[in-house]
């Protein structure tokens, strides 16, 4: 959601959209600014979710696959590793010639059925599961001894250049052991997908080809004390998007599974927020996650990011409506910010206001990133928020006596 | 000092209060807001205290015991244990009817000498050392090898509950030994206090019986670098209660002795002011600690954590009409707010005012949670305030050249 002004837009898309109900919240709120990591340190969307969920990423961040397997139903246990997996058209040469195969991709679960009893020769006693997700991506777990996620993307991340080979990012045997088994499974992939009839089906329609499976984000579940360890809560989560409800599970959290949440700039706020309403009974903390400003920032998208501040402020509006500030506290932030103008994630302070009974007020009037600047909460980091919020709502210890 | 506004109190106690004197103190100064520990920890007075002296709590508490003993004048050597200790009433069951045996105990010191020579079957090389304090208090050290105190309290801290057993916290030896030591010297405690012809006494005046000694808080002395070995300085502390005398000599402060200054809030804050002045030749850095707005807070009291306010204020009216600001520097905080509707310590970070000749001065006008957090100063933590104040008296050492 946050953002910095720009020569072609001097206002912020917070600036810009009609936020009455995040303004009405500020007024009976606490504002500031955080750094989601620390200044100056550019977040991704998982390492910043761990921050502000309480859990310090330089400790706990273990790559990001887990995080994408976990959310998408595949559970990963210790000693198991993860990667996100795109399906991709490359040529002869393995040149990448579309890193998403045409984006839309109905067969996804039936190219997956043919890569289900692929056994590797590097290693006979592991067992590669992969799955598909949504569109082109999945994700493909390795289970077995001796494995490790220190090792390289085998995707470059750019159309035009060659897949790259998986090599290891540490001494360990276990690391090239990995990579090896990740290269071999690259090429079997690579051999069945080519050979698939679903493919010729394909080709008859002039739709690019899908014949590889491009590999990235290695990772691990990182061992963790969850939320209801630490504060004998019972939080639940509202989001979209696998890797949100990943990093959710993993620190403890129940999925509200809301069928219109689509985690893309269409999802329905006004659902999402429903059934947060829905389920505060059951649930002392409820996480709702909103992707799309992130996805029109990414996209350089003006008009859809102003778009979906206003269909945030809608769902906050129905909130404000049916909650009551004396008993309830909400919080609105973002992961990080994702400039228009940079068209990606930025270490830019994002804005938060705290609202509720057991908070001060302060004077800030409006939710933006810089009259928030000037709030009572001063600048603050993404670990404090989860230790704030929980001395607010009386589930913290004091530290000595 | 540090306050939330609440339904019944839209105002905090600084908000209400007249305070004209630290107002203007806020005029001369820099202001802002300090988290003691971190955003979000609700800091003991402790763990508080060692912080806003610089000495990171997570590295340096190590039980409140010590702390209460050394300010009681028991020396706490390294390898021995103390603990808190409360005279109480139990009945046979060792059913708690009263933690404090009616607050006023004038035989406190008598009891005390019937535990005097009391031998441990467990540990007959450890020596047991109880002394009395006020009212109900006292403190017990252990003294002899292997010792440990990572052990649990014995006192629930709610009454109508059975005493606790003292068990091992950790799985060390030592623990065991100590949490079997201090339940044989409950038990041979109990015996000798029923027996004794001062609980007739009592029961015949219709006293509680002094017939328990709840113990908890295990701690020993922290090693560290005191503060004139850190910054060349000659520091004093003023103050009623044990706990603060505790840790401000374990720090390194001389301790002023102000009979007047109880740790109550009866106690007379100008007699504190006037001894602090009375110092200022002999000692460069002088810290008054004053107990009464947590005591009215840990009672609900508005009213009185208003007048205690007061009582600040006209502590450093009399602090200001005889200190020159071109010389000497005033800082004002909290070691931890304690909200009136809570009753208790929480993270709300507490506002601070440092005012002097080499301090930059910002447009805040009064001294307040809301106010500060406009100043100059932003959001600090504890820990930094040492260094900042050391600063500005010239007292500090670059870092590189």
């Amino acid at each position: 959601m946050g953002d910095r002004p720009c020569k072609t837009y001097p206002k912020t898309p917070l600036e810009t959209a009609n936020t009455p109900a995040l303004d009405e919240l500020t007024c009976h709120g606490i504002s500031g600014i955080m750094d989601t990591i620390k200044p100056g340190i550019r977040p991704g969307s998982d390492t910043a979710h761990l921050a502000i969920f309480g859990y310090d990423p330089y400790i706990y961040y273990k790559g990001r696959g887990a995080f994408e397997a976990i959310g998408a139903g595949v559970d990963v246990k210790p000693g198991e590793i993860a990667l996100r997996a795109n399906f991709a058209t490359i040529d002869s040469n393995e040149i990448i010639l579309d890193r998403r195969a045409g984006r839309s991709i109905p067969e996804g679960d039936e190219f997956a059925k043919l890569l289900a009893n692929l056994t590797l020769n590097r290693a006979p006693n592991v067992k590669p599961l992969f799955i598909h997700t949504v569109e082109h991506r999945g994700v493909l777990k390795l289970q077995g001894p001796h494995l490790s996620s220190a090792i390289s993307n085998m995707d470059p991340d750019v159309e035009n250049t060659k897949v790259l080979k998986c090599y290891p990012l540490d001494g360990s045997p276990e690391a090239k052991r990995t990579a090896e088994i990740i290269n071999e499974f690259f090429q079997k992939t690579k051999e069945i997908l080519n050979n698939s009839p679903l493919n010729k089906a394909r080709k008859q329609q002039n739709l690019p080809l899908v014949n590889a499976l491009l590999l990235r984000g290695a990772g691990i579940t990182p061992k963790l004390r969850t939320l209801p360890e630490i504060y004998n809560i019972h939080p639940a989560c509202i989001c979209g998007a696998p890797l949100y409800r990943g990093v959710a599970k993993i620190v403890g959290m129940t999925i509200i599974t809301v069928p219109e949440a689509t985690g893309t700039i269409k999802t329905n706020t006004l659902a999402k927020g429903k059934a947060a309403l829905d389920h505060l009974n059951e649930n002392d903390f409820i996480f709702i996650h909103v992707k799309g400003t992130d996805s029109a920032s990414h996209d350089g998208n003006y008009a859809n990011k102003v778009m979906m501040i206003e269909k945030i402020d809608a769902m906050v509006k129905l909130l404000l409506d049916n909650i009551n500030l004396e008993e309830t506290i909400i919080a609105i932030t973002a992961d990080h910010a994702d400039p228009i103008c940079v068209r990606d994630h930025t270490a830019d302070p994002v804005p938060i206001t705290i609202a509720g009974n057991s908070c001060l007020s302060d004077d800030i009037q409006k939710f933006s990133e810089r009259t928030c600047a000037k709030g009572g909460l001063g600048r603050i980091r993404g670990l404090d928020i989860m230790p704030i919020l929980m001395d607010l709502i009386d589930h913290t210890k004091k530290f000595g006596a």
